[in-house]
């Protein structure tokens, strides 16, 4: 939850009349995502998202997210679609930083996740992976095994002051992975953040998916991965079997799941709890004083790891 | 900005529910308020704010609060409305915690108030104190002399961490207020928190006041005094006269300011700026790790009380 810039009314208004949109008439900071700094736009005509990008989004690769926003919405895929101002450009500078209004999406999401709303992910992932096939762009993906390199040998020294052995047990399945990693695999453009937070539903109908801002060219099996871990483990950390199972049914219903895929879904898995496990450490043990987001804990992370180390298949995720 | 308690949808629905709203379409988390979970909410029929109070607002006080809004919206106090449940109740609960809905007001709190602004705002205040003269409940004013002498108490050990010699500085104006302060002032309703983020303006109009969970029973001229230290000091903390002329100008078009008012605001400007600094301080020395709320300096308003420790009369703010 975060609102990292105020933005001056002044300000504000010169920025909106740049776009075709109407007069504001409120503008309120939500209280979500931990990246940027998001508001709530309302004018005389609709409901917008005004998004101020703020440090840890790279500004060159704010062309890719828009682009890709634009990309998918043109092709029914319900996520954000950017305005453009007048003179055609979506990216756009407010308060010193670069800035950009979509549009609106209905919907809420889900604070606990049922089988149902997983079998509709699965569906909506698919449908997103076919749409960005001919996405022209691209954007290496930094959370990847270079990334946790990294993020492995940053932590290393104060991981224990977590948990003792968490650093000697990371350097282990780091080691793990970079030697199975698997390659080759189809792949194109992923989400690569699918949390609940990230999925709109009205009802029992998905409405949208948001936050592109790790959106990147991956194995399109490494999206289900991710989503595995964020979507299908219960609050004890116990792995649902009946969600991961709706889950990739509802993805295979749209796009198939290659032999491919599957042997490698273990592998996939464990990748992505570590990325995740990582991230969340380094944040963990950087708390920077008077943050605005409560940093989320890690170990939930390494139950998920622990976890996808003893599954032999992809049947331990529900694929026959 | 801070929400605290995350709702669940299925919760939210049945609260929902027992409105004749509509059917939810979205609900976000507001980056505003510091003592409540504030969320906007949305059905297919209109906006809302949904607020769940937290630990800092007593529940007997709450009556006081919704019946007051309720009260001084039907005489067109542009405030929030609480909305009724069908079984009559404005007050209910939700995650455990009492909540309540009200009606969403348009337009947006000036980041850099003018002089225009603020003539608008003494108006609207005066409108105000005429509208709560027959509002039957009362609320006494924890934060005022007794309230303040707690605070002095309790920040004393620890005052000088934050400036040297603040805790000296802080018990000589509170023995100087406690002798002086004015009794017998004509009284009323009086909001006691009136910030710019409490005010909303649409364009140059002023559409709204907000946050009505410090107002009490006590001397109108004081919510004056709070406002004068809220809206007419620039940010280098100098006094804006022309500010404050507006101000207390537009309050005496709908209410006439008396002669023993007048005479008191010196002393009412200190105290209202004393109780904020205290209140500031308060919270500094006492931050909560993991807060979702940035302290706000209790040195700004040592600025102001030191400014009005110099003023002789009522002329300094403009009045004559």
């Amino acid at each position: 939850m975060a609102v990292y810039t105020e933005v001056d009314d002044d300000e504000l208004a010169a920025f909106v009349a740049d776009y075709d949109i109407g007069e504001i008439t409120a503008c309120k900071g939500i209280a979500e995502g931990v990246e940027n700094s998001n508001f709530l736009l309302q004018t005389d005509r609709d409901s917008f998202i005004l998004t101020i990008y703020e440090k840890r989004v790279r500004p060159a690769d704010l062309p890719f997210f828009l682009g890709l926003m634009d990309h998918l919405a043109a092709r029914a895929v319900p996520c954000p679609t950017p305005l453009h101002g007048r003179d055609g450009a979506a990216l756009r500078t407010l308060a010193g930083k670069p800035a950009a209004i979509v549009t609106f999406l209905q919907g809420v999401w889900p604070k606990r996740p049922t089988a149902q709303h997983c079998g509709s992910l699965g569906a909506a992932l698919a449908r997103m992976h076919l749409a960005g096939a001919d996405f022209a762009a691209t954007r290496a993906n930094d959370l990847s095994v270079d990334g946790w390199r990294r993020l492995v040998v940053s932590t290393e020294p104060r991981a224990d002051t977590v948990m003792p052995g968490l650093a000697r047990e990371i350097a282990s399945e780091f080691r793990d992975l970079e030697r199975n990693w698997p390659n080759g695999l189809p792949s194109g453009v992923i989400h690569a953040d699918l949390f609940p937070d990230n999925v709109f539903f009205l009802g029992e109908t998905l409405s949208g998916l948001i936050d592109f801002y790790f959106a990147c060219n991956d194995a399109l099996a490494y999206d289900l991965a991710v989503c595995l871990n964020a979507w299908c483990f219960e609050g004890n950390v116990e792995f649902n079997i009946t969600k991961a199972r709706r889950l990739l049914r509802g993805y295979r219903e749209v796009r198939e799941i290659g032999a491919d895929e599957m042997a490698a879904l273990p592998w996939l898995a464990r990748g992505a709890a570590l990325r995740f496990l990582l991230t969340r450490l380094f944040d963990w043990l950087n708390q920077v004083d008077g943050a605005l987001v409560k940093p989320k804990d890690p170990l939930e992370y390494l139950a998920r790891l622990r976890f996808h180390q003893h599954v032999r298949g992809a049947g331990a995720y529900g694929l026959d």
